[in-house]
């Protein structure tokens, strides 16, 4: 395990979040609040470690994977439990479990919250949190790839373990370059959606915050009934957003280089966005009782459709109340998740179609035993290789969630609540169902529950790997 | 596809259910029954089409994997269909539908039932409810590999499409001994829990509907109360035996043939107990408050985790009224199920064993790249075609059981009745919680959510694949 290396890009991530913490400061100063200097005093902490820890350059830059998914499950723990800080300091949070908490959701764009009166906290903290989402959705080491040119050419390895998806493929032959693409396009789509959201006359601050929180999928709102508040328009916005945002940014990328046939053929973005169509018409008619008309019906199921399946987690209306139908289809697009290669979380929709597509081949060849079918999508041969993995994924992403549930529910709380609290922070949505639901609050849990919780997010924002690895035996046994 | 001998294949199983049927018809003689006649007249239709269907030896003997699979799915069906035939000729079910759950409940060894009133059955029925059970729990065609012996040497393909678990071994090299063997281990250990039931004076009747149900992991009660109202003792001999008849059969046939220290390390049966140990610790303990003593308390956590990880189904008590940790794990068991091999459903204790090991066997690799890692059990090298076949299957079972619970929701019940309701009939359990708890019923569903359950009662029990392939349009595409 090559310790300098991992040890130096640790101090690379604290000097970018010491950066980043700026920008909240300059909220509290344009706001005059005074609860800015808890954010600042973290940030000249961040940055003074973060220098001292980048002052000799690593000599050794050789990087493989096990350094990648090590050097990833580290930096976010650290970028975490850093971010966490300023809730403490400035008194809004008192427990450092609950900070600790909020901050993980906020990174990892899970958007569940402990917080009961959101609107209590200052405006600098509100910012901060909001951003944390759209750090944590594009995913700081491949921020890092950019403003850090590295040696060694291995450093594909790095953006594997941090972005989602069971095929992370290179838009361009240069990781950095790639990177650069990656993010200018989050950028660009942040700025449009904050354009939009303007343009609907919400207030400037309003409209930064519910565009990080739609960008990074993340969903902490900023007031305490979420998105209910807004007007049809902006709720359409963010609908909208929350849908691209949760598209394959490969997509994109084909778009910008003119390729607009082949990003409309690409099967991941056509199964996600059939998915979302036979979802709102499902629950729009199922829900249509509790409207008063068939266009508000399709409105909010389309609203909750987009949050849940993006693993956003904006609310418009207490879908807790819904009928059973609908709301088992929401625990379904929970699980389904976004697109790989988006901001979004969730098992990610090209898993399940390679998974349908071996069950498809099996059943083919338990029939006609001679006959060769090999499982491909968008036209390409998928690897046996990709298969066993995503086959292996499932299966550790399937124990992880029975663990978690069996420790969760040691707190007593009913099985809805616990399995649907699983599900929102492992899947990084936010709301769950029950006590956890659009007008529930985490805040219910223990100490060793909200762990638990913290740890589910990591796992599910990481794809799992990284976590387990950081804490596997066979990792830190040296031979 | 060999239509021909599928159809004689049916033909024998209609005449062999005609000669089960003469036992419940001997009952109806013995308690002076007229429901009986019900009984003797299915049989007799059944012997009638029976002898038509196989009046014609099929010519061409050869029996493909396809072939067996949709004999296998065929012959359950129409087994079903016959066996709910009496129910409704003696007017105590009047619905088709219920008759059809009711029956497809009992071969399958599910033991969910619609009836509120058991009680009111008469003996004959009881008798042939609890029958159904003894018959579904070792496979009706393992029985037909011995009473008709094939010619051509590929009904291993049957017995495969029958069997429960991943791998499917002959004990011996010729299949019909095989069937021989594991029949005559089945009746001995029937046998022997009879002896021990009347030993504690229950009620000959009582005794053999009691072992039926234990035998074949089904779990009809022929009590309102299930086992509630039987001695402490009696309810001991039923824990002891269920986990018995979950035990994978090659280790009995290992200590037949003297081999017990083999049988002893066999992995899957050493995970099987360890598994029954720590959830009856860990139940014992978190539902300590609601008994009087430590004791009383064991005895019934035993007893529950015994009936639900075999998938039997009995209870002696409403668990659905324990703690939030006890209620998880038993639905954690309901997914494991009992070992391969055994009589009992669900996921199987073979299949985690092996699915645990590709995930332990990727961390490895993704930290030593350059290891070479196998995957064992028992010492021997798990084929990559077995552990591809059990990784399809996993994803076959989550997507039968996503669409299930969608389905069960159009009818309204609560989350968790939907949920566990697909877990008992898929898993062939019987109970679930709350409206399907052990004192809830199945009756509280539409025909159409019955249809989806009875489904999945059949999936469940002869692990998908076969009714897959009967429903799937490629098998039925002549080419």
């Amino acid at each position: 395990m090559n310790y300098s290396i991992i040890f130096y890009i640790i101090g690379w991530i604290l000097k970018v979040e010491a950066a980043l913490m700026l920008l909240p400061c300059g909220v509290a100063v344009i706001y005059g609040e005074r609860d800015g200097i808890g954010l600042a005093a973290t940030a000249a902490v961040c940055l003074i470690l973060g220098i001292l820890m980048t002052w000799k350059k690593s000599e050794n830059q050789i990087f493989y994977a096990a350094e990648g998914l090590v050097t990833v499950a580290l930096s976010w723990l650290v970028l975490s439990v850093a971010g966490a800080v300023p809730f403490v300091i400035s008194g809004y949070i008192t427990n450092p479990v609950d900070a600790l908490f909020e901050a993980v959701s906020g990174f990892t764009t899970t958007g569940a919250s402990i917080l009961t009166d959101v609107e209590a906290l200052p405006y600098c903290l509100l910012f901060w949190r909001s951003f944390t989402h759209w750090i944590g959705g594009m995913g700081v080491l491949v921020f890092l790839l950019i403003v850090l040119p590295m040696t060694g050419g291995s450093h594909m390895n790095l953006m594997k373990a941090e972005s989602p998806g069971p095929i992370v493929s290179r838009l361009v032959p240069k990781v950095q370059s790639t990177a650069k693409i990656l993010y200018g396009i989050y950028i660009v789509l942040t700025i449009v959606e904050l354009v939009f959201l303007l343009a609907g006359r919400m207030p400037l601050f309003d409209a930064l915050a519910t565009s990080f929180g739609t960008a990074g999928t993340g969903g902490f709102g900023i007031k305490n009934d979420s998105m209910a508040g807004y007007s049809p328009y902006i709720q359409n916005v963010v609908t909208v957003f929350m849908i691209l945002f949760g598209i394959n940014f490969n997509a994109y990328f084909l778009i910008l280089m003119g390729k607009v046939g082949q990003a409309l053929k690409m099967e991941e973005v056509r199964a996600y966005l059939l998915v979302i169509a036979a979802a709102i018409a499902l629950i729009s008619w199922n829900s249509l009782e509790l409207f008063s008309s068939l266009g508000e019906s399709v409105h909010h199921a389309a609203f909750q459709v987009g949050s849940i399946i993006t693993t956003t987690g904006f609310a418009t209306t207490n879908f807790d109340l819904w009928p059973q139908l609908s709301r088992s289809v929401l625990v379904v697009l929970m699980f389904i998740g976004a697109c790989a290669g988006s901001t979004g979380g969730g098992i990610k929709v090209s898993r399940l179609i390679i998974l349908a597509k071996t069950v498809r081949k099996e059943l083919i060849q338990m029939v006609h035993p001679h006959a060769v079918k090999k499982v491909k999508m968008d036209g390409k041969l998928i690897e046996h290789e990709v298969v066993r993995a995503t086959n292996v994924y499932m299966v550790a992403y399937v124990l992880i969630f029975v663990f978690s549930c069996l420790l969760v529910s040691l707190d007593g709380q009913s099985l809805v609540t616990n399995f649907t609290a699983v599900a929102a922070t492992f899947n990084n949505i936010g709301p769950g169902l029950e006590m956890v639901g659009p007008s529930g609050n985490f805040q219910i849990f223990s100490n060793f529950a909200k762990l638990v919780l913290i740890f589910d997010m990591l796992a599910g924002r990481l794809e799992i790997f990284p976590i387990l690895v950081l804490f596997s035996r066979e990792t830190w046994r040296r031979f």
